[in-house]
């Protein structure tokens, strides 16, 4: 059995990971750290967990924690990571690391969107964990980097495209809605209830970090530098990501062609479901569940196509990837822990 | 690998059926049926299923279906189980009855409240499915009558009351809330997104047809008639019932003695969650789970108990209800397929 | 044209009274505090008050702000009114003070449910704020304690029966759920989105504050002191809040007579409307405005009666009826500004 | 006192309609039809209106109907919009039509996006509603062709860049967002409470009627035709559409020529509010008025600018539009009974 633990587990991404945890058969959750609920059971802060999951969060006391654990997930803010990821890979455990402190290659354009990286040296070991394309790296890897939510929902919608040179990178445009959960635990009032409910927003305009991350996969599938508009909107729901992306199709790029793409590229991939011809996903159909669902239209009268992507932010788009990515690195199968059947309505 | 079929698929309450018999690990599910939708793949009603349930829906035709299943839940109106239940058992299948039809052990008590009765033959060999009732009685049965969303609720709640002798039964009032998934997927106008959202009513006040259903099960525990006030409510949420019931104490009763009553009848209950004291459920904390969650507290100022109890309506109210049932009735250990944890946010 | 000003202006029954009073025609707003967000404009705080009210929040200097307005609403926590109120009576100022500083008559009660009082000499100047109840006496007076949300809903549905001696008092139950405006716009995990949204839950069982407002009202009608149960409970919506309540019918009394009741009781009320035999209220029906809209049913197998209220919590439960009190006390007509229809959906 | 009509009152649009018309100081509201409800009280239908509205829904017979009112709001479905318009049209009656029928100026466009057009002859006397664009020509008007609600959003937050030659109209693209009360009040599953609530999916991608419609007015303003992307999305919330608008700026084109273009274009016009730089708009800020906030940012990285627009759909995007719309024909102030603040929270 091996062991592992979480640090940052008082946030909607560490329960999430407890909640997934808790019931895989693989491994055993040993250690659950918060500073802020320091001496507290889990399941007072999540009642969900009573009589599930039976340990008392502590304090992050980097030297004691890796003593009981062979991997942790590292479910802390940015900049907090990058403190603790280094010491727990010199300490000989595995990470998963679910900030984006690792995810940029490049120093350099990390900087240009958040802060000072102070530990660039560890960059080049991370390896950016969405499985369906990198699933060989992750697997060598002791580092991962847990995508954001956000890429994973344009990435894997794009990918297949991409790949396929089917599409004019430089018009790609990514319309992006969230549920709530994406913004956290934190007490704050932009994000009570009476401000979410029954209202819709976009927000970050422009700006919002996960564009530098977007940028770099698309143009690594592209094969060139790539620049895209994205948009985050803020919606009145706890769990789901559904992004809108649109792009021009290349010269003579017909529906067969772009079916076709779709359906090599994920073939043998557990977590994505195509949708059928005129059929479109929703957030509602793969909550609580690690699938991403793609569906799309080539709209003849302006030449683009419209994609369409759902995932559940806190599953796909954070601790389900993540433990897909656990998976990965432990040699596990994949899907261990992971198969559920998203919970409608 | 037994064999089992929802008769009923297409509502929310079959649904959540074949959500969780897909995963469950010692049955397949062989046959699902719906009138409306027949010919049409169960995951296309349900995209959730997608890539998870491959079975194709179709009409209800007893001959062939016995043949395919050796149990059949019947997720179908009242009136209408009533008609094919006495067929399926006849064909020697087991079944496990979601309608109200063979809950009312007195046909008379039910022409009350509901219609006429065409096969009151059978009400003697059906067994109210409560398992922390009537565990034993369950497993010898052929025909379980799967208990009433709110029914659960409230019986769950007083059952250790009163059996000890706690409560005065006279002085029970429940005034329940249940999530819009309740109110099933027929296309109605009370139902719409916007007559829910944002908003909150009563109704049928002081006669719902689970009432009757509530009493027998109280005054069985109470071992004398009761009669009780219960008002159910419609919440602006899909899933969850809470339940908050009154009733005075009676003379001399005290905190140890309540806890000790809770703790002693639930002792081994994998499914029943008590919460510690000035601490009270919340439905968001048993969603997509079979647990009940109980919390009381006495009110000396009055001399009443307050109990607040919170379910699944879909999961521990229906569906996953009779699941426990079919694990009971063949044989498989009771949780088998029910050990999930709740979805929280 | 009467000046008024909102001390706490950044809380949601402050926003609220800005709403309402930017379109009374017989007032104008000059004045709206808040420690926090002292220098922003008010419609920075709260856009939808863009191009309609240009107020910038200012500080609490109470020596200044009495020379801008006439009348008062003190929209801030107990405790903090009780320091505020005294000053500005002095200052020859009118005060509608919306905490429950000045609502409890005796001091000792006040401090048993909260905590010291430091103005107990302005308790016998002080009105409860209930029209409906003591029209004429907050006509003439200078502070008027608006009621709670939840004694507002609680004591409209049963004045008329107390009033006619058709319950028993010492039966009283009240179930009342609120929407989450009711907790205010502090930032606090408790009211995020993601815990509120989708689910449902009680607080403070039988420890409510306004518990003994409930009882010093009813017990005026009832001619004696009554005590009662009493259950708050959060609805994962924004606005509302619907009261179910219990009680025992005296003997012989019959639908008639409770009618006869209700119709005598509200016959010339502008903002209670009474719902027709079988029909019960919603709080989207009163969503926005000042009205309380009641229905009840005599229960013939238990001997009760059950009486269903709804208001919007920041209109009939806080700014709305603060706004009545302030006509009352102004001599303006008791609807001025109030004349708005429920906004559904 | 203008005696106004409401044909098709038992919809959500005809029940805003009712509301808003409730309180209008120049118009008295005669006439209220509905084929489905005829006999019953509209504030039976819509107990919001309860003390308020009380009028009888009656069956449509213009005949009689003509003599009660001198306009008419017709709020009915396409296709049953040009069967009555005509005819009210021939009996002297003004009109208001909310529906699709007489928008598109060309009977050509109309047909190949919906049906056969049977009174095509009316189309030339029928003015597009947008008062910001169009306030002379309907002034002079007797029929309204009222916008959607979708265009009202696009085309109020493209047409001062438009207008003005700031944006290349080839590349917009317009991703929005509704409320489910777009969808009508019509019972279908596909807007349960259950099937909308905690989730969001695109639908009609690239194929929405509102296409056309958009793109006339679009085309109007740019000088020339024009083509969009556009696609709808339905939110988990009753009341609100936001648009988020794509398109590349022409060369040249800065930050304060766009703040001038909207400034001048929108100077004088009471329902349009510009955010402020890094401000954007929220349904929830303009909630039950008639406002369309428009925010925008200008993105160097791309050459794109990204707007948002927000609008209560059944305000500014339906009755609202169509009040303002009488006003202008009927010679009253264009504000009249719109002057509301939006409910918020």
């Amino acid at each position: 059995m091996i062991k592992v633990g979480i640090i940052g587990a008082s946030g909607y991404t560490g329960e999430e990971l407890a909640r997934i945890l808790a019931l895989h058969p693989g491994v055993e959750l040993t250690v659950a750290t918060s500073r802020q609920y320091a001496g507290k059971k889990l399941s007072d802060i999540f009642p969900n967990l009573r009589k599930i999951v039976d340990l008392t969060v502590e304090d992050v006391v980097i030297d004691e924690l890796v003593k009981r654990a062979d991997l942790f997930f590292t479910a802390v803010p940015h900049q907090t990571a990058m403190g603790l990821v280094p010491q727990l890979l010199e300490k000989g455990c595995k990470v998963v690391d679910l900030s984006a402190d690792f995810r940029i290659h490049d120093a350099a354009v990390y900087e240009e969107w958040y802060q000072t990286h102070t530990a660039p040296e560890y960059l080049s070991q991370a390896v950016y964990g969405l499985p369906e394309l990198h699933r060989e790296l992750i697997k060598k890897s002791r580092l991962v980097a847990n995508p954001g939510c956000y890429p994973t929902s344009i990435i894997l919608a794009t990918a297949p495209l991409l790949k396929g040179g089917l599409i004019d990178p430089a018009t790609i445009i990514a319309d992006s809605k969230s549920g709530a959960s994406g913004a956290g635990r934190g007490a704050a009032v932009g994000t009570l209830f009476c401000e979410v409910a029954e209202g819709f927003k976009a927000y970050k305009v422009a700006e919002h970090r996960h564009t530098p991350e977007i940028e770099q996969e698309i143009g690594k599938l592209a094969g060139r530098p790539v620049v895209i508009s994205f948009t985050p909107h803020l919606l009145p729901m706890a769990r789901g990501i559904l992004s809108t992306i649109y792009a021009k199709l290349l010269p003579g790029v017909d529906g067969p062609q772009v079916r076709a793409a779709y359906e090599e590229f994920y073939r043998h991939e557990r977590f994505v479901r195509l949708c059928g011809a005129g059929e479109f996903p929703a957030t509602q159909f793969v909550r609580g569940s690690n699938f991403c669902d793609l569906g799309w239209k080539l709209d003849p009268r302006t030449g683009r196509i419209v994609i369409v992507s759902a995932i559940d932010n806190l599953v796909k788009g954070a601790a389900g990837q993540a433990v897909q990515n656990m998976n990965l690195i432990c040699g596990l199968p994949e899907e261990m822990g992971l198969a559920t059947v998203p919970l409608f309505p």
